[in-house]
């Protein structure tokens, strides 16, 4: 009989390939703390990224091409194992946020510092997948890749603490530089274009 | 210095609760496979499940219950390990389906055996979630849960394998005796209503 408690071995299928190679969102002094001059230098970098495969995996992508977009999971190696202890932050590390608990939140420091991003697929080119919005730094190994599917990933009728909402404004002003436009900049997206519920809708709801 | 493709160890964080026990897709001979009989009777048990979170992890649940959906991330701890070899598989594990790479596919017998399931959050209780659309049995073990933000999770246009609809289609057929209606079966979901490109549409794009 398994002791369904017991730890899990997870293996490395790919490493990212990307020009950015400094943490936005570092772990220091039990806390984590946004880079703001990373942030800004590294957005445009972050636009594209490839991930290559391990050989050993290739079969494994047949078809993949035939999707849009697709699920990234990633291990963020550069946490340290004792931040994996960590239950609370500020949300971006921005003290201005109320704090809340890891599960909340979408920080890289978590219990099990898996992460999982949303990208769109541009190429596939043998064992390299060429993609757009990937927020994983070079050398990060990848754990995992899974078709997007509307139906099971985009639920209709979403609402979020306020305190996201209020995030996602000040990361597009603290990552939008002049020279970069909304579209060439990963952290900036419209949330009016997706489907989901402002704190304004919530309150007339009311 | 660290070698990025070493194996990580992931711990459960906590763990389902749900009156459906059976594997819906099972591993067998080399290949997985769909159980008909159970994907029917166990359909309306898998509406509303629990996840009891360990007591050492409860902090990491503080402000949770402010995000209407969030997204658990689960080990598929009845897939043997020697099945994390499969590289291909007929969809669902239906014939007529044609075979693709794991990474092409939602299938529960991968690499790393971790799945991602956006559900409804309905209620929290101290440490336990009660939450609605989980697509794992009773006394999986979940790694994580992040809440679910659209303008990360839910990209827009969309595009999928051909097969893809077809499967949706084909599980939907399968899965929803008379006496269940479309709202009361997780596996029933009416892909009209998601922000993506159907095949006619994007047959009449190009």
């Amino acid at each position: 009989m398994t002791n369904n408690m017991s730890d899990y071995r997870i293996r490395p299928i790919g490493i990212v390939k990307s020009k950015a190679d400094k943490e936005v969102l570092k772990y220091s002094n039990k806390d984590i703390k946004l880079d703001r001059d990373v942030a800004l230098s590294q957005g445009i970098d972050l636009k594209k990224s490839e991930i290559i495969i391990n050989e050993e995996y290739l079969d494994c992508l047949d078809g993949i091409e035939d999707f849009s977009h697709i699920v990234i999971m990633f291990w963020t190696h550069k946490v340290p194992d004792n931040a994996r202890q960590i239950k609370k932050v500020h949300p971006a590390g921005l003290k201005e946020m109320p704090i809340k608990g890891i599960f909340a939140t979408r920080s890289p420091v978590r219990p099990n510092p898996i992460c999982k991003t949303t990208v769109k697929l541009i190429e596939r080119k043998g064992a390299t997948l060429l993609v757009e919005g990937l927020d994983a730094i070079d050398n990060t190994p990848v754990v995992d890749i899974k078709p997007h599917i509307p139906f099971y990933d985009s639920p209709l009728n979403v609402k979020l603490a306020d305190w996201m909402y209020r995030l996602m404004q000040k990361l597009k002003e603290l990552t939008s530089p002049l020279e970069l436009n909304e579209s060439s900049n990963p952290y900036s997206v419209d949330i009016r274009l997706h489907p989901c519920i402002s704190p304004d809708q919530q309150r007339s709801e009311q």
